[in-house]
């Protein structure tokens, strides 16, 4: 069905371009108009794919989302077969700080749908749906290292999660603002991930 | 010397306007004309005491700074004469949290200037130059904690308190969009800091 993926790569080239316009200029900055104009489409083109601004906001998010996972995925597998608890969580912490310039244009994403959000509850919904199902990820994968005695069992799987979630998404901040290098906020990561490692 | 009390109190109530704006509306809505009609002041009178904007946004923000120091200092006399290191980094730590209307609206302020500072690296400097201080003072409540016994020698001070303020930090998002309530913020904190102080 060659159709089929043609029209989701064209869903996927104006995803892409409102997260340019995103990270470039802010939420503000999406209209009809610029996304079309960015993707080098045409504005019919963009209203076939999305009857509504918010739709296509919402796409662009989840497209995002699967992207980086995607990447996660796949960097594990080149790591080898099966990898450890502790890779698995390390790659996927590392991947939500700004280390690089696509990641520092997801997380400048990720403020702009934040800032949406705090005004619009159908969009905080989205924007949060998802952080649930990670942190019982995180959670098992804790769990797993406490089955094979990595990590404490004292230490509350859930709290751990959420602790490192919290850790990983503060260093943002930190690192737009020029108060730490990127190395600098992975090394604070990896000083944490020893502490909970250490059973 | 009353009148440099007068002055003092002008600046403050027009700081407290412009924070109050800032909070409802976010930095964008801070003109002149905004900021003197809701300190109930003339538009003559917020610029005798500041000549530019960002005068006037560095002060409101170090004024935001300054009244939260000195309700931490109030909030830990009242609890008794020689405040305990966790005692201090709690009480600390739970004032960036969002728990009411007031601390609600003053990390509405710190997300506002935050994006504003983004942009500015003047702005970037003056917002981020306390943080090495707070991050030193919490430090040393670590290192009174270890001499005494109460957190193990082998936690680096420095890397813990980077490590609380981001835990502390990040939970605005998660309480400003639902997905966590005050309460329990406070209680995955309380969870971090049991781990923390077990020497």
């Amino acid at each position: 069905m060659p159709k089929q993926v043609d029209h989701e790569q064209r869903r996927g080239q104006i995803a892409e371009a409102l997260l340019r316009l995103t990270a470039r200029e802010g939420l503000e900055a999406v209209s009809l108009r610029h996304v079309a104009t960015e993707a080098g489409v045409s504005m019919g083109a963009v209203q076939h794919y999305f009857k509504t601004k918010d739709e296509m906001l919402l796409y662009a998010l989840q497209y995002q989302d699967d992207v980086r996972e995607q990447r996660i995925t796949a960097s594990l597998a080149s790591a080898g077969d099966s990898p450890a608890p502790r890779e698995i969580l390390r790659a996927c912490l590392v991947e939500i700080i700004p280390t690089d310039d696509r990641s520092t244009s997801e997380w400048l994403v990720g403020v702009a749908y934040f800032i949406r959000a705090l005004a619009s509850p159908s969009m905080a919904e989205v924007y949060t749906e998802n952080l649930p199902k990670l942190f019982e990820f995180f959670a098992d994968q804790i769990r797993r290292a406490q089955s094979s005695g990595e990590v404490s069992p004292e230490r509350n799987p859930h709290r751990e999660a959420e602790i490192l979630w919290a850790l990983a998404d503060a260093q943002g901040t930190s690192i737009l603002l020029g108060q730490r290098t990127p190395a600098e906020a992975v090394a604070l990561l990896d000083y944490h991930l020893d502490r909970l490692f250490e059973a």
